[in-house]
C-alpha cells in the first residue's frame, strides 16, 4: 500500500429541500456576498433560482449573477466571472447546476484571487495558492464536482479541455437534493452512469498496486450505479434510487477510491476530452465510446484485475466477456458505443489523437499514450 | 434514503515515517504549544516518543506532557490533562497512542475550553461549543478515533463508560503509520478486528432503512478485515495487510457507513461498555462476547439483512449459519465468545444489565433495551 494524504473538508448537505438553507450555510461561513453561477434558464422556470435567491436574501447575502454556463464550460465565460468577482469584490462563488456549473464556479474562484491568467493553472504554469470559497447546489449527479477540487475547462481558442485539482476549490458546502435531479432526461442519466463508472474504473484498472479494499469499494460503486440506473430508467421518480445514485456518484471521485494505490491514471478521461473538445460530445457519451475500446486495448496489461472485474460485476470468468457485457450494458441504457453513433468520422481519428496526445503530456502520460497508440485505441471504437 | 449531513474535515497522513512530520503538520495549523498525551512508557522504549518530540522541537513547538493513559481511559486523568492545558494555556492536544489515547486527547480538548465539568458533555447536560484542536499519531488500528469526533471515557466513581461525539474534536491531522502498529500482540489484533466488525454491523443490522450501497461498503470492510487479520496472524510483518487493516478500520467509523440510513443504533457497544466498565475487559474482547449473543436475539427483527450477511460474508443461505460462522471466526482468531472465558460469572449478569440499561437511556435506546432484555441477551453468552 502506498503512502497517501486524504483530506476532504467539503460538508455535504444531502436531502430534500436543503437548497432552501443555502443562505444559512453561506452565512455560517462568515460570507456576505457571492457570485451566483448557473446554466440555462431552466432553474428560473422550475423555481430553483427563486428558492436559492430567496434563501440568500433571507440571510442578507448580496449576489451578482453569471448565467448561461454551458456543458463543457468555456474559458471565455470563466474570464467574465473572474472580472465580475474582482470588480464587485465578491467573497465567494455559488454554483447552482450540474458538474459543468460547479467546475466553472471553481475556476472563477481560483482566478478571482490571482493576478495572472487563470489558464496558467490549467497548463501547470502556476499553482493555486488561494481561492474564493466555493458553494454548490447540484442538479445533476455524475462528476462528483460537489466533493472534490477538480475543474475541467475548455479553452475555445486552443481547443484544449484541461483541468485543475486543488483542495482550495473543494466546495465548503454542497447541497445534494436528489429531487432536483429527477427531471434529467434518460440520455443524460445514461451518460451520468457511464461517467461514474468511468471515474471508478480508471485507477481500478491502471494502478500498479491496488488494495483489495479499494477494489471492493469500486465494485460496490459500479454495482449500485448499474442497479439504480436500471430502476431510474423504469421509474424516474424513485426517490431512493435517485438518492443512492447521487451519493454513489459523489463517492466515485471524492478521493476515497485511489487511497493507497500506486500509479493510477485517467486514460479514458484523457482520450474522451478530445472527443468533447473537438465534437462537443457529452462527456458521458464520449466515455461510453472510449471505455470499451480502451479496455480491449489495455486488458493484457492488468489481466488479473480484468478477470476480477468480469467475476465481481458480471459473474463471468472470462475477461473478454466482462468487457463485452459492460459494452452491451452501455448500449442497453442508451449510450453510444461507437464513434459512428456520435457522428465522428473515421477520418477524424487522426486529429483526435493529436489533441489527446497533447493532454497526455500535460497529465504525465506522454510516454504511454503517443498519438499512434491513441489512434489505435480509437480505431477499436 | 434519509437526509444527512456528512462532514469529516480530518486530514489523514498515511504511511511510513509520517510521525516525523507531526511538528510540521501542527505548525501549519498555526499552533505553537501542545499537550502531549500518551499511554505507557512503551513509546519511550521504542523510539516513537523521541521521534515525535524531535519533530515538535524542530518546528519550535513547546509541549507539556501527560503520560500513563490507560485502555478504557478514565475521567480522573482527563481532569489532570484539562488542568495542565488550562494552566499552561496550551493551544492544542496531541495524542500519541491507540484509540484510548486519542479519546482522552479529545475529552481534554473539549474540557480545556469549558468552564464547567467536562463530564457534563458525556451525560448530555451540556453541548460542546468549542475545543482545542486535536492531533493524533496512532499506534493501534480499531476505533477510528483518528477520523471521528467520538470519545469514550470511564467515570471511575460512577462506573459509567459514556461517550461524546462532536466534529469540534475531530482530529485536525491524524498520522497513520502502519509500521507503528506492527508490534501489537495477536490478542489485541484479534480484539481490534472484532471492534472494526462491530462498528460495521451495528447500523447495518439495526437501521430501519439501509441503502444497498451502504450494505456493500460494510461488507467490503468486513471482508477486508477478515482477510487481512488472517494474513497478519500468520505474518505480523506483512506491511500491505497491516496498512489495509488500518485504513479499513478508519473507514468503519468515520461517518461514511451510516450515511442515508434510518434509525440505526449501537446496541452491542452499549452492552459491551458495561463489561469493560465493571470487569475491565478489553473493548474488542467484550464485543466478541456480546455480538453473537445479540445477533441470536435480534435476528428476527431484520431477517432479510441477516440472510444477506450470511450470503455475502460466508456464502451461506441460512442466517443462523452466518451467525455461527462469525462466532467461530472470532474464536479462531483468539477472541473470547462467552462470559466465562472472560471470567465473568453468571451472577454478574444482573449488575451488567443494570449498568448497560443506564447507558441505554442516555443513548436513547431505553425503550428497546430494558434491564431484563439486556440480561436475556447476556444469558446467551
Amino acid at each position: 500500500m502506498n503512502d497517501f494524504t486524504y483530506y476532504n473538508p467539503t460538508k455535504i448537505e444531502f436531502g430534500r429541500g436543503k437548497e432552501n438553507n443555502i443562505g444559512e450555510y453561506i452565512k455560517q461561513a462568515g460570507i456576505e456576498t457571492v457570485l451566483l453561477v448557473y446554466g440555462s434558464d431552466r432553474i428560473k422556470k422550475n423555481g430553483l433560482y427563486d428558492r436559492v435567491t430567496a434563501s440568500l436574501k433571507k440571510q442578507g447575502i448580496g449576489y451578482e449573477e453569471l448565467g448561461g454556463i454551458v456543458s463543457n464550460p468555456v474559458l471565455s465565460s470563466v474570464y467574465i466571472g473572474i472580472t465580475i468577482a474582482k470588480e464587485k469584490k465578491l467573497q465567494a462563488v455559488l454554483g447552482v447546476g450540474g458538474g459543468s456549473v460547479a467546475d466553472e464556479a471553481k475556476a472563477i474562484a481560483a482566478g478571482a484571487k490571482y493576478e495572472g491568467d487563470v489558464w496558467d493553472f490549467f497548463i501547470n504554469k502556476a499553482q493555486i495558492t488561494q481561492a474564493l470559497p466555493v458553494f454548490t447546489v447540484m442538479t445533476l449527479a455524475a462528476t462528483a464536482s460537489e466533493m472534490n477540487g477538480n475543474s475541467v475547462i475548455l479553452n475555445e481558442d486552443t481547443k484544449q479541455k484541461y483541468s485543475i485539482g486543488s483542495v482550495l476549490v473543494n466546495p465548503v458546502v454542497s447541497v445534494i437534493n436528489p429531487e432536483l435531479m429527477a427531471t434529467v432526461g434518460k440520455d443524460y442519466l445514461a451518460y451520468s452512469a457511464v461517467d461514474i463508472i468511468a471515474h471508478s474504473i480508471e485507477v481500478y484498472f491502471t494502478a500498479t498496486a491496488h488494495p483489495n479494499f479499494n477494489s471492493r469499494i469500486v465494485e460496490s460503486i459500479i454495482k449500485s450505479v448499474m442497479e439504480t440506473t436500471e430502476i431510474l430508467l423504469e421509474n424516474p421518480n424513485d426517490y431512493d434510487a435517485r438518492a443512492e445514485f447521487a451519493w454513489v456518484a459523489t463517492q466515485a471521485l471524492n478521493g476515497l477510491t485511489p487511497t493507497g494505490t500506486a500509479g493510477g491514471s485517467f486514460p479514458n478521461h484523457m482520450i474522451e476530452h478530445s472527443l468533447s473538445a473537438l465534437y462537443n460530445v457529452a462527456h458521458g457519451a464520449g466515455l461510453a465510446i472510449v471505455i470499451p475500446a480502451w479496455m480491449k486495448w489495455y486488458k493484457t496489461k492488468n489481466l488479473k484485475q480484468f478477470k476480477r472485474f468480469a467475476q465481481e460485476i458480471f459473474g463471468v470468468e472470462n475477461e473478454d466477456v466482462g468487457i463485452e457485457k459492460l459494452e452491451k450494458w452501455f448500449a442497453k441504457i442508451g449510450a453510444p458505443i461507437t464513434l459512428a453513433e456520435a457522428n465522428i468520422p473515421r477520418e477524424g481519428i487522426e486529429e483526435l489523437a493529436i489533441n489527446a496526445s497533447g493532454l497526455a503530456k500535460v497529465w504525465g502520460m506522454g510516454d504511454s499514450y503517443s498519438k499512434d497508440i491513441i489512434a489505435e485505441i480509437l480505431e477499436k471504437a
